[in-house]
């Protein structure tokens, strides 16, 4: 991506670039269009290149004039399915919508990339395009987490990118969370935790206590506050910004906060509609419960975004609706436009080149 | 534990006695005493053996009459604080509340023991007093999962004990969660799920399939449906009973479930406390919302089971308050009343000695 492409300017008078995947999601190109609509109609700076199936996509633009003007589609004739494996994806994945639109960011013509699609094929393709940003080893997939902070969020990664992380990998989690906390939640000085079974030093896998002292090392270079081992119950709360833990495990915590999110739903609707005065309540209650509602959705945190490459791609939701979708778009347009991944890259790669170098701090809060 | 001492008898008859430690919690003894007392006011059968320090137990106990009768006290001078490491109580813990209330089964007074103390600790002093069972490598920590299941509850396991596990000891968690949720949950032929990142068979950590192999091969000898795969979303849902990962995984799972309905319940108190008209709501609720709490309410499933010892000892959370440690006096009664440790044992011995022997599915639905 050139620099003329994205700058670091308030940006309103210009366009800012999403590059979109129609295809690959579980729910179809409808609810991606439609998404696309709702984020069009909230922001009149954004405009799209879509790819896919050109006969599918087609009359469904026809039907937002939103976005008449705002939407180039590229046709792209495959489609990367949920099954289709990353390897043979990276052999053979051109022509698919997936890879189409990895391509826009690539050239250039995009500022970010938005695809529901398979996890594992997104990240292949990003990464052979895009490449891995230097100094970074394992690039990562970052999610938000609904909290108890001030921020209302916590970054939590890897989700899920390699389920395999080095101490030296979780130090570039750690570098890579903070940026991503600074730039997309505005947290100036995030505090940053290391996911562990228990919050003594002696607790832990073996090789965590490697990580501890590297992430404790490194956070004065990294403009981060180190709060040392966190524990499950700790990625909600406000203890810190910032949770580091392998792709394996950030997953399945990922996914059981949400499933437990939805067990407790289920639980809710159950309670309010189990007697005459619970119904009463809950009629009364709707702004409230709508509002707890719209804290704890998932599709409205919909989003993981992937880092240490050159260039800023979104995975949404597989199972992403129009909500969903639009919350992926709104997050790709704040990152494009805050000019974030510039910043990141600015932040690793001297760490990189200079390896422990306390001078690095020298560079202030700009990443 | 003599075969004497514990009967697969409905046992109406004769007293079940819980041996229990005083000291070690976060609250301290006052809430311990409060809980055996609730537990003793609703279950005339129970009868204590409660370890600590005399003078301060005492005087808690001079103040519940239910307990006169029912609770003897065996006084140890010293504590396992949450501080002490495991392999120190193992050589230095005689003396203290926790090895004095693992002794007691060891002996065969009492027929299960119930502590809030040092996981790590209670593992390796019930580890060393009470010995492995014959087949097992690793024993394991079980623990109840709030769910969508028709019995209100999956079993996870291990959710601490040992933060590595190879596929033969993800094996073993198989046929000891089936067995724990034959005998404590009632579901005769339990559905096993292998927890990963994905369903699909070739993603996840190496030695996965290993596992999944070795899982679905003993499906017939141990009595259980293998589904598979399941991811973290799965862990609340009814798509199986009993979901098997190593104890970094699971500790992380489960406090992030936790903490994830902790945060819930936050935003649910807020979202009441918003307007006056979504506190007449709440009101007009109160009935169902504490319905739904005790659906989720952590103390109320208070208690992981340790899997695989030659003894019954269940692990309160340390933060137990007096419903919490009587949820966990409730779980070692009900295991202990029902000779689940000699059920289970007669399940995984015959398996170790007989190697892949499918000659094992004779013994019945016994473990």
């Amino acid at each position: 991506m050139s620099s003329e492409t994205m700058t670091q300017t308030s940006g309103a008078e210009r366009r800012i670039v999403i590059s979109v995947d129609a295809m690959g999601g579980d729910r179809g190109a409808a609810d991606v269009v439609a998404g696309l609509a709702a984020s069009a109609q909230k922001n009149p700076e954004i405009h799209f290149i879509l790819h896919g199936d050109e006969a599918e996509i087609g009359p469904l633009l026809a039907k937002r004039k939103i976005l008449v003007g705002r939407c180039e589609v590229r046709h792209a004739p495959r489609v990367v399915t949920m099954e289709d494996k990353p390897s043979q994806v990276m052999r053979h994945g051109q022509g698919t919508s997936m890879w189409s639109t990895i391509e826009s960011i690539r050239s250039g013509e995009a500022q970010a990339a938005v695809s529901c699609g398979n996890t594992g094929a997104l990240m292949a393709v990003s990464m052979l395009q895009l490449r891995k940003m230097p100094g970074i080893n394992r690039p990562a997939i970052g999610a938000l987490w609904p909290s108890t902070n001030p921020a209302g969020f916590n970054v939590i990664l890897d989700v899920g990118a390699d389920v395999r992380a080095e101490a030296e990998d979780l130090l570039q989690y750690a570098m890579m969370g903070a940026s991503y906390a600074r730039n997309g939640l505005e947290v100036m000085r995030p505090r940053v935790g290391l996911l562990n079974v228990g919050t003594e030093e002696h607790k832990g896998r073996p090789g965590m206590k490697e990580a501890h002292d590297l992430i404790a090392g490194q956070a004065e270079a990294g403009h981060y506050d180190y709060v040392g081992f966190v524990e499950g119950g700790d990625i909600p709360s406000n203890r810190c910004d910032v949770i580091v833990t392998d792709g394996f495990t950030g997953n399945i915590a990922l996914k059981t906060g949400e499933g437990t999110a939805k067990l407790i739903s289920a639980f809710l609707r159950e309670a309010f509609a189990a007697t005459f005065m619970s119904k009463i309540a809950a009629m009364l209650a709707l702004t409230s419960l709508k509002r707890m509602q719209k804290r704890i959705d998932p599709r409205r945190v919909n989003g993981g975004v992937f880092l240490g490459l050159n260039g800023t791609v979104v995975k949404s939701h597989g199972s992403a609706d129009a909500t969903g979708v639009s919350s992926a778009v709104k997050l790709a347009f704040q990152l494009a436009k805050s000019g974030f991944n510039e910043r990141l890259a600015a932040r690793v790669a001297p760490a990189a080149a200079a390896g422990q170098d306390p001078a690095l701090s020298k560079d202030g809060t700009t990443g």
